[in-house]
């Protein structure tokens, strides 16, 4: 018979998806430019040139025996040895190709990090706001999600409430930096006073606490800063990549584990996730996506687009007197809502063809989220719309 | 802590896996071409040539943005629609784009359509001899897995074991035609027999049994014949299907689950291994290699060697007396070793530099499997020494 529990999940829709679909449909209606559809968080910039001159050559070089042969369920050795390099030369790790695990996109790489860490019944630590899909990545597992509340003030880490939740069935701790939503970048310091805490909780129990750290915004960052990188301060971390968004390749599900080579069974752990993968059923990514982001590692695709639509979403929403933390990366902001009903809030923005995201799923009641990964043109043009919206709506003066 | 579940896997080898290496380590010392290596199930011709021009201009006339856009976790609509129109053309069934569900590669639809129809402690019944990686796709389901022993007259299936296995657990039956490891093709009778079965069953036990057909080698069958397509027999029927063999690229892990549109929930069934993506972390295979293997549906690579060497095979072994089921496509085939042990039977051949498997994991001991997807040339150059094996290890005159 049919799963009921999947079958169950039918009900429940995403509220991202649901109002994509509309700002589309709606799109239809008005034409899709009269839309400002904040809601997904889908690149808006081509992905490299030399990315694609560079496949066209391997297709037409290459022989189709080796480039679409079956990749080792760990990935292409050579494509391996290439990401640890490059990751080596950037943060100053010594990563070898075993410590690499080739996975399809960053949500590939979390379904086996989450799996080779912990058992069913362990516990695994996420901070809000987070992205929504981790709590099916988890449940999934059989392990438990226990969210810690939000630090609003700077969407930094709350460390109180955090002390309050770790405990003994805590194997894991997700984190997620540059972050979807608050685009938030942990500073050293979080990442410091972080891992001292990890350090001591793994002595009082016992045990290794393995720091998950998902990095798909790695290379969104703001005002030419370095995203400081999480396995530089603790040893056992496991990042997982995708390639989705510093090299604009949504659709090729390409990424990574890497595996910090000073964590605990670190020369083991890549191969364990290649037996996850047989139960799971993923394998391996395709090895042309492989072979194709091996050839351009250290590019990125030109995403300066995003740091300046949040300059101009950010001074305009100060300006309206909204409460907002400036993002130090992705393409995301996320603004307190002007009533304590952020759905509501986000249902009256829609009258104005403001398409925003009610944060309540993202465990941030009373905020919303905007993804600015569209044209800027656009973004200015609805700069007035939304002040038309927060004076109508709400008496805001501005 | 690491997961001492899987942990404990990396002590079980794979003896298909360990064969194959030790033919690589041995091709180092007397040159590959001395290693007869049947271990592998690899394909060994290229793709279609018209695939590789269809790649090439795609990246060459299509909008990055489009290309290599995410794809809805169900497949790109689009590409859907042209599989269930190849589909409909060729077997004569109604399916519409939302029966198909893009998945990675065989081993990825499976691991949806087993979760689709089953709860933990549900039975999967599958027939010896299987390909020995169902074992760990259908344990990390939580279904329990029941094996029928085989038929070794003819391969087809033991009904009289199956009757006596199947009962109100069993919510699912795996069949795999044509046959890894023993080449044969299930007939249009067992097919019918075994759906008539089935049918008697749902109203005895009062619920669905879906048949969950594994088709990686539906395109490579001999003498010029259809291989019999199960969903035309049983309508609760999910067929999993790759294109790694019939297209020659295992390594784009491309595949999809079509859904018969007269079984139960059929609408649902797809959005339902959506859900189920979102858990286990898949998502949808590349956007690239959905538009590319679409463009080239109806073609094949040549795979006319896999039926020559078949012949050269088949001929030689029952010239030396073996007993050997002729294969009615793959590029297997499945003979009885000359003594009880067939790890003992392989190890001997081993001397000769002829790597052979034992079928002990495909739940049929005392046959060996041969994988001659390799140059026809190497299978001719085999078989002299093939009966140098059988003259001195076993006293056979031939």
């Amino acid at each position: 018979m049919i799963n009921q529990s999947y079958k169950n999940m039918l009900s429940q829709k995403s509220v991202i998806r649901e109002l994509s679909e509309y700002a589309t449909a709606r799109g239809k209606e008005i034409g899709y430019e009269n839309v400002f559809d904040y809601s997904l968080g889908n690149p808006s910039v081509p992905c490299p040139m030399d990315y694609t001159k560079k496949v066209i050559d391997m297709y037409n070089s290459k022989d189709p025996m080796t480039i679409h042969g079956y990749s080792p369920s760990l990935g292409i050795e050579d494509v391996r040895e290439k990401v640890a390099n490059s990751l080596n030369k950037r943060f100053g790790i010594a990563y070898k190709a075993k410590h690499i695990f080739m996975a399809i996109g960053a949500a590939g790489a979390l379904a086996h990090a989450f799996r080779a860490v912990t058992e069913p019944g362990d516990e695994i630590i996420v901070f809000a706001p987070f992205f929504p899909e981790y709590r099916e990545y988890i449940k999934r597992t059989g392990a438990v999600m226990k969210v810690i509340p939000p630090s609003t003030e700077d969407f930094q880490i709350n460390f109180d409430a955090f002390l309050e939740e770790i405990n003994h069935k805590t194997m894991a701790v997700l984190i997620n930096s540059p972050n979807n939503p608050s685009g938030v970048v942990y500073s050293p310091e979080t990442l410091e006073k972080l891992s001292a805490i990890l350090r001591d909780k793994e002595k009082e129990f016992g045990h290794d606490i393995f720091l998950i750290s998902d990095e798909p915004y790695r290379e969104i960052t703001f005002g030419g800063l370095e995203c400081p990188y999480p396995s530089k301060f603790y040893d056992n971390t496991l990042s997982c990549y995708s390639f989705s968004k510093s090299l604009s390749l949504p659709g090729e599900r390409i990424g990574y584990v890497a595996i910090n080579p000073n964590c605990t069974d670190s020369d083991i752990l890549a191969v364990i996730m290649g037996q996850i993968s047989r139960g799971i059923g993923h394998n391996c990514p395709a090895s042309t996506s492989q072979l194709a982001v091996a050839s351009v590692l250290d590019e990125t695709a030109d995403l300066s687009v995003y740091e300046t639509n949040m300059k101009i979403l950010y001074q305009a929403l100060v300006g309206m007197g909204f409460t907002v933390v400036k993002p130090g990366g992705t393409f995301y902001i996320f603004p307190k809502a002007l009533e304590e009903d952020a759905v509501a809030f986000c249902k009256k923005a829609m009258k104005y063809d403001l398409i925003l995201v009610p944060a309540d799923n993202f465990g941030c009641p009373g905020y919303f989220r905007m993804a600015y990964c569209i044209d800027t043109e656009k973004v200015e043009r609805s700069i007035p719309v939304f002040r038309e919206f927060v004076r109508k709506e709400y008496g805001v003066n501005c």
